[in-house]
């Protein structure tokens, strides 16, 4: 199939994680930020920011949380937010009746807003030439992360994103057919996906990362059970952070 | 500021409610259905999945839901799925012991996977001169979205989108300063909101959309005291919902 540039570019994207040493021009910068600004958010809202973390030392805390150390090399390290707090000011400040009481439909239309402004991120900066990696590890401890960037209540880091020239090109990951992921006006079922998934499977100990050649990867299945065993305990926690945040869920039942 | 295709594109983005009369091509869906599946998801999970709503029976049920009639009229329509299914199942199916005690950190990462998802799908067609509008309203009744497209457990639509070759051209919508969204090191306060965001009010009072020229619109901050006070009730539930698609989020306090 031919595709133009701006898919081509989607569909080679790989997360680079070996920049080169070279700073990101301001004008580079300033069209990254533009794109970010002017991504789709629910009902106008704008309710997504953007921390950028400069400061090394800070950025040391981060990259300990995340047991990934090259943010620290990263030439641009941004968090992305899920931010209730200035739209829940501005009624504040209005003295109208506040309601707090259910803030469910607003934390999900943040997190919403936030991922979509950090995939656009993303491809501005490729169509640029940069190369990107999305850090979901900062959930590691979304607390820390929270004192360390000071934001304010109703507020929530989702992903980070390190963004720099790639020094590494590293393979497409594959993907499992798409009859397992897009079906028409209903959900398809599979008997047995571990079977069904099989060709998948194969495919993936095929590949090699080029982040780490010399370690042949599991299966996906074998992936998807020991990412969901290992998973960091403090991790589980980040809808009780959004409960410390101020956000209020009104479960029926838990 | 110079911008390449990719970010022009991006900066342009409008939500498109008007569509020709024009199916779109079997070989573009088939592009964009590429982009959706190669979209970068968390640890490599691929925990998102897309409903492609063609049954105008089902289309209606979820026009009503939306409150939206041009749903009926979008050439395609999709709808994206936080998706734990797959991945649960094949960890049931693996007869390793299930550990669903808390699955709060799953549940964003397939939600912003699907966020992802949608955003790809919306930059790769508006590549491809199709237009596209979200439709964050499927969540208006998220229970009966799910029932209607037959959605297993372990799964949550997220957004829906209409896309189609667009028949309107409308003015770009007001966006706030970028000193309110994005900080460098730590997040930066507003004294007070509602005096300091008056330029984006005057711009937004000036702004009227196409889609109904009649009608001006209120300042930002009006219409985020509007918007937050009529919210549909039922839309408050969507944490709910998934504990009852069966996440469970192990609350501490609540």
């Amino acid at each position: 199939m031919e595709y133009n540039e701006t898919i081509a570019q989607i569909l080679n994207h790989t997360s680079i994680r070996k920049w080169k040493k070279k700073d990101i021009e301001e004008n580079i910068l300033n069209k990254l930020y533009d794109v970010a600004m002017r991504t789709a958010t629910s009902n106008g809202m704008q309710q997504a920011s953007i921390i950028r973390v400069v400061d090394k030392e800070k950025r040391l805390k981060i990259a300990e949380i995340c047991t990934q150390k090259y943010i620290n090399e990263a030439p641009e390290f941004w968090i992305f937010i899920a931010d209730q707090y200035r739209n829940y000011q501005i009624i504040e400040e209005s003295k109208t009746e506040k309601n707090h009481a259910n803030d469910a439909d607003r934390f999900i239309a943040a997190v919403t807003d936030a991922s979509l402004m950090a995939q656009n991120t993303v491809n501005a900066a490729e169509s640029l030439g940069l190369g990107t990696v999305f850090f979901g590890s900062i959930l590691n401890d979304t607390k820390k992360v929270i004192e360390i960037l000071e934001l304010p209540k109703y507020t929530l880091p989702i992903v980070g994103l390190g963004i720099g020239y790639p020094d590494q090109k590293p393979e497409l990951k594959p993907r499992m057919n798409k009859k397992f992921r897009i079906f028409t006006d209903k959900y398809e079922n599979f008997e047995n996906y571990n079977s069904a998934l099989s060709e998948h499977d194969k495919e993936m100990i095929t590949y090699y990362d080029l982040r780490n050649p010399n370690r042949p990867l599991n299966k996906f299945t074998e992936q998807v059970v020991d990412k969901f065993s290992q998973q960091i305990l403090e991790r589980k926690n980040i809808i009780n952070v959004a409960l410390e945040q101020g956000f209020k869920f009104d479960l029926r039942n838990n």
